[in-house]
């Protein structure tokens, strides 16, 4: 079960109920139901059986389109259950012979779009009024236990023996890669020594204990359990907030309208441009809906979001991405006022939500962005965040063809980062004042953007092209994992939140233990899981 | 260069400024001042010679003990000032030759102390009312300028060549390792992209730009440069809030009167014993101030550190700690009740802060903590944070021999953990009512205990010796690293500080990074420093 490097079909991040293999997703009034039913030997790689309702990326790609579609497609939806369709196994977690024969860099994206995934569901939870309830009805271990905990309430089906367990510490020598031990004692609370004795039992907790530490909210017998679920229900479609607005069918993404990808990989360096929309806001939200998908908020960000799943997971080699915008700014800042003005409208929330999320994709994607503002570009509003969510803005200083960036509502806190604060407000953590500074400003040629704060170098248009060509350069020759380290803790200063913590302290933890001999060497406990060998441990300290 | 895991004569870190080899400490009224003087051929381990003033272990070994002296042996001092007392060069950072020659074990160790030092500068200044200047007298580079950062204020001598500089990531495909990445943007608020440029330039930042880029406060030329020092000097003397005390000469530590340990290298566990006061507290400051640092307060803590460091540093192969504690608890909450009333003298100050400072050095430890209450132990006050810093309490539950635990004044928020909360507040985020409940109840027998949630498991007297036995062997028995990575994250629940932020955050990317071959394989930049080959790097961005 040796890391293999061998060349996959590219992952694929669009999916589609009727093409479903893993997940039931059927809906009753208010209620969307989400039933786990992982099809054996339908794993997106050859050589692990899924078995036990255990999962691999693309179980998760569908749960994560599932969670969109509710989002968009069902406005009727308050209250999500999920559950599993098989008997006696909730989820058994992240499967582990997909692991151990995963690259170093495809587990940590693995378990980085996991997390995301189960952040979304907090997220669909707290912004857009659709509570879960994760019914529990056979065991829950490891990733299993973790999806049960990225839902707001938990109900276990009690029959003596399902446990909720974090085996990876003792059987794997690996943390729960999916915010496990930080939802543990910072969204639930548990006491640390509790959370402490619970994950480093393999067979986990059951029941009543359960109950005791926090780990569910509810054991009721198997004779009760959908009682309690249903009664559990009903007190969530109570309290869900959700707006109205009109429903949204997500079409097929079909040809690139927005987003144009170009890849060289002699130079590891990719280009990737986004558009402006073609054309002014519509006049209402009726008219939004009556667009559909194809309207710029929803597909130009869909595709950038399936854009960036490509580079990580498809384009590993790649170190560097240019960001450039091309259109007519003065779309994007009606699409933008259009967005604000009605942001009270279900469906328009839905919009800004997704264009919030993708963002946070790029802000957590490990490789280096920089923007790049020409002549002709169009950083305005939601797309300077684009810049704003860069490594580095470089913008052209060319007293013979102005460039501009603008800022919009959009800009004000509508799309925060996972740090709770807007990109310009990280920008400005140390005078905070230039952020109404910057958004009254409004459109700003290069000189007013320089002393604006917004941009990292402005060269002439003589410098422009070698400064530019020597910069990605430079940064494309640095060590990837450096730059990943680096970027990790620059791009989030100011508050943590259980997000930041997430993706900042454990993920790297478990990145760390991901290369350790002790878990991946040839004795290591993620090698030789299911093997009758014992794993020899290197006993230091560290 | 590869890793060597050659036995080493274990560290000691004990030291006095008569046998410093490598600062000058000197006092000029209320100024404090440290100038780095590294002896290139007095490293601490034979074949790195410390050139540029580099520095390994040692040298910060005895910065530590420094800034410990200043604070209670010099109660006069209001303002520290570090400098080099070498020409041109102000400080290179940690030496490279030393970093690539340690194993991963050694470096990761050697990181966490030289931030808990950095961080016990910023202490000084917050909580001592001492503030540092850093005049940067020469070059600055890596270690050197993030010993700069974590002064409140920094002068930079600008001869149009000197510069300020991040060459980690560039050179040697690692990060800095002592928390600049986090002072530059959380401390500094150095704009994020700016900070990103400045970490990717090897050869830094000069006079005006770092001034401009908020790298340093100031950028004088060389013929104003001590004028420049002179003036802030006295503008920090003016703000320090400095309390008055008594002076109280730190002696060596002598025979270990209070904390003793244990190994069993077999078992890989340590038993460490800690000791109440032999008698009750001092009438008044001008008693303890007699006492010296015998009193209880300082030796026993200063023990306590120094075990700490040893476990760490000369154990690595020791994983987890029983934490025992013996004598007369009325004596322990005496001491506290003194320490507790006479708070805003400033050598009682020292002495809680000193204490504050070894418990994190506690929580930061990479070993697993059990503490065990049995009959004759004596958690109370200052010894329950030993408890609450555990990873669990096993508490016996013996109706023939009571075992008692109690609280004191000084469990009420006068000794926080990095997260900034105490330890209580921390165990019972999801109800923070229960803190004052447990502060009210003092003496609890073993069942109150349990009731009021201090206590993890509590055997009874027939299963006692089984159930530890078999906690230990487990424990034990499970991978360093994922034990290391679990208690990083269960640890501190709650709010983030920059402190957690670099112990959490940076240091897990660090870690991560000191695995990786691009760093410290055959063609690693660190492995090959030095020599004529370019390194060679896996393109892989993870």
């Amino acid at each position: 079960m040796a890391e293999t490097n061998q060349a996959h079909e590219p992952v694929r991040f669009e999916t589609h109920p009727d093409r479903y293999v893993h997940w039931n997703l059927t809906f009753e009034g208010p209620v969307a139901k989400l039933a786990m039913d992982v099809k054996e030997d339908k794993g997106l790689r050859p050589g692990y059986p899924l078995k036990l309702n255990s999962y691999d990326l693309g179980v998760d790609i569908e749960l994560a389109d599932a969670l969109q579609r509710i989002r968009f497609e069902h406005p009727e939806v308050k209250t999500l259950v999920v559950t599993s369709a098989k008997d006696r196994i909730f989820c058994s977690g992240a499967n582990i012979y997909m692991l151990g024969s995963s690259t170093h860099a495809f587990k940590v994206n693995f378990c980085k779009f996991t997390n995301e995934t189960r952040l979304y569901l907090e997220e669909m939870s707290a912004e857009s009024g659709i509570p879960s309830l994760c019914a529990v009805n056979g065991t829950a271990s490891g990733g299993g236990y973790e999806l049960a905990i990225a839902c707001d309430e938990i109900v276990l089906a009690d029959d003596g023996s399902t446990a909720v367990s974090f085996p990876e510490a003792p059987l794997l020598a690996v943390l729960p890669g999916t915010g496990g031990l930080t939802r543990l004692v910072d969204k639930r609370k548990i006491r640390r020594d509790l959370a402490d004795a619970f994950s480093t039992v393999a067979e986990g907790v059951r029941g009543k204990r359960a109950v005791e530490w926090g780990l569910v909210d509810e054991a009721p017998p198997k004779a009760k359990f959908d009682e309690a679920v249903k009664k559990r229900t009903e007190g969530l479609l109570a309290k869900s907030k959700r707006r109205a607005g009109k429903a949204m069918k997500l079409a097929p993404l079909g040809d690139r309208q927005f987003v144009a990808i170009e890849l060289d990989p002699k130079t590891r360096v990719a280009t990737l441009t986004m558009k402006a929309p073609n054309d002014k806001a519509p006049a209402s939200v009726d008219d939004l809906a009556k667009l559909g998908s194809s309207a710029w908020c929803v597909q130009a960000w869909r595709e950038l979001d399936d854009t960036l799943l490509d580079l990580r997971f498809n384009q590993p080699n790649i170190g560097v991405v240019a960001i450039k915008t091309t259109g007519n700014a003065e779309n994007v800042l009606a699409w933008d006022a259009f967005l604000a003005k009605n942001r009270e409208d279900g469906l328009v929330r839905e919009c800004v939500l997704l264009m919030k999320r993708v963002l946070k994709r790029l802000d957590l994607t490990a490789k280096s962005f920089f923007a790049l503002a020409e002549p002709g570009s169009c950083f305005a509003g939601s797309l300077l965040e684009l810049a704003l969510a860069a490594d580095r803005l470089y913008m052209k200083d060319d007293p013979d063809a102005e460039v501009t960036v603008a800022t919009s509502p959009m800009n004000a806190g509508v799309l925060p980062m996972a740090n709770g604060l807007s990109r310009l407000g990280t920008r400005f953590l140390a005078d905070p004042s230039r952020v109404n500074r910057v958004l009254e400003q409004g459109v700003m040629g290069t000189p007013d953007a320089v002393k604006a704060g917004l941009v990292t170098f402005a060269p002439d248009d003589i410098d422009w092209d070698d400064e530019i060509r020597i910069a990605f350069e430079e940064r494309a020759s640095m060590s990837p994992d450096a730059m990943t380290g680096m970027e990790a803790s620059l791009r989030f200063a100011g508050p943590e939140t259980m997000e930041t913590k997430i993706f900042g302290r454990l993920s790297a933890w478990q990145n760390w233990i991901f290369q350790r001999p002790n878990a991946v060497g040839e004795k290591g406990a993620l090698t030789l899981y299911g093997k009758p060998e014992r794993p020899e441990f290197n006993w230091s300290r560290t």
